[in-house]
């Protein structure tokens, strides 16, 4: 059978921590070497919009996938629309095509939430966010799965958005939630940083600055995945102790580290990928130290989300099953 | 919406004609640099199985879209299974979904009924066959949508399949079809040659040899789409005055092409790609001329055949309305 699940379907097949241990288990995959990820295919469109494809193989646990995403359409401001498909190489079968508009951002949440539980220090009790979009959203969310998290800031440019996360976000998770009028408040003294922006910053006007970094700080940044996007400034590179990335790829893809490669801030000796990171790997010596989380999204991480999801809304009961939808007869 | 077609929609939906048009306006849109058409990812798999993923852009009709086939699972008589979505740009959404298994045999048989169109001499009225699988069948189907055939000779291996595909085909297409026992005998005298076999040939063991080609023939081959693959000897090459191929991936895909280069008998002064021919190159001179037409299946004849089984099957009104499948929402 193929298991057909729209936007609705999937967020009601959305358990957290469950996509964070499903990650970890693919990224432990990853790390062992039975990983294929070739570079993402990506196509230009019409209108400057895109067309990506980004397929993945795992050859121990037997799954395999793709993702394709694209933006089109002569209105500039359509939005991305998201595909994930899981196969079984066990079973040769698609087992589950589902929208993943709103998994893409939970997983990188839970991508955040992976690389938070083994940088940020054991009794890490507060988070600043920086930004109060969706992915601000799951990212938190995600924290305050793998930390006892009790009180947390949040800052963006608009009032009111700001002002509506603090409330539903407070109500979701059951901890206190206040939103403050500037990005230092926001972090000060915080023991996790979420930058969670999606600014194409103008020249060098970024979300976060190293300056606000203070002792033991994790930091968690997500939204500069593309040369031309930044969020933090290149000085909070050279703050950290230890960085971890999601992706190798992210070097060339993620406009906060070119830029921090370009300007000499980049210390490769600092540097882990994630995937060692959860094979055993540490990073953070002791909670003085201050560290940094840079992703911008993998294969992996999405193939990995969609079992998880594919899983739960089996026992749910959600979504279209289309039966045998990919005929398999031999001629 | 999103519509799912499954096997049979698909069945139901395909309209041999509609889909050589479809296919000739997409290779006109080739030929005018307007798509953008990747090398395919092809990925493998545990148990010597794979998974591979075509993706291709169209901006001047604004289609794009991607094919993904596998092969996996312990059993190594698993068969292929093979997907094809459908993104409008326009629309900025994933119009469908469908199986295409079949599709793939009738794609490939459309692609060599419009290069027979421009290949085989007008007046063409046999056909010999060699091979009795879904390939054979489709690709038969297909030349006879262009050219008006009186007479088949139909050669395979078994003869017990051979003699079905003259009874299946022979009512299908109305016309009269001989099953007969030698390659040779097949292809005697014929104004027109279609070999589609699946033979991983052994050695120089080939299912046609360029000796049997008399004045005026035009050639099909089908068969050879990896490099282990052959199905025609390295003369028919030389022999042909005019070559086209599909696409120029094809000299490293197809192991007739490898072998026939390696030999010094494939004259690249001779070979057109046939997104040229349908816009306007003459390849046959004259009645006397002998043709042959390779293929190995692009991503852009796989989307075009897509585009025009989604228009038939809402036309039909089959397959599963899965609705608004990928969300567009903002954050």
């Amino acid at each position: 059978m193929t298991l057909i699940l729209n936007a609705k379907d999937v967020e009601q097949a959305i358990n957290m921590r469950t996509i964070i241990d499903q990650i970890e288990k693919g990224l432990v995959e990853e790390y062992s070497g039975h990983v294929i990820v070739p570079a993402r295919v990506n196509l230009p469109t019409n209108n400057k919009g895109f067309f990506r494809v980004m397929p993945a193989v795992m050859n121990e646990s037997g799954y395999m996938g793709f993702k394709v995403f694209f933006k089109s359409g002569a209105n500039n401001q359509s939005s991305v629309r998201y595909l994930i498909g899981v196969i079984d190489q066990n079973e040769n079968n698609l087992e589950a095509m589902m929208d993943s508009h709103y998994l893409t951002a939970v997983r990188t949440g839970a991508t955040t939430g992976l690389a938070t539980k083994y940088l940020a220090r054991e009794n890490a009790k507060t988070v600043g966010v920086i930004g109060s979009g969706l992915e601000a959203r799951t990212n938190l969310e995600a924290v305050c799965a793998v930390r006892n998290i009790e009180y947390v800031r949040v800052f963006s440019p608009n009032p009111n958005r700001r002002a509506l996360f603090a409330q539903e976000m407070s109500q979701k998770l059951g901890i206190k939630i206040e939103a403050v009028d500037s990005p230092e408040m926001a972090v000060q003294g915080a023991d996790i940083i979420n930058v969670c922006t999606n600014t194409a910053a103008a020249g060098n006007r970024v979300a976060f600055e190293g300056k606000w970094m203070s002792t033991g700080v994790h930091v968690n940044s997500i939204g500069s995945t593309m040369p031309s996007m930044r969020e933090i400034d290149t000085d909070t590179f050279e703050k950290a102790d230890g960085i971890v990335i999601d992706t190798k790829h992210l070097e060339e893809e993620s406009g906060d580290v070119i830029t921090a490669i370009k300007n000499g801030q980049y210390d490769s000796s600092k540097v882990t990928v994630l995937p060692a990171l959860v094979s055993g790997n540490i990073v953070r010596k002791n909670d003085a130290q201050m560290t940094l989380f840079k992703s911008v999204g993998t294969a992996v991480q999405d193939i990995m989300a969609a079992r998880a999801v594919y899983e739960e809304a089996k026992k749910l009961n959600v979504g279209t099953d289309v039966g045998e939808f990919l005929e398999a007869k031999m001629f």
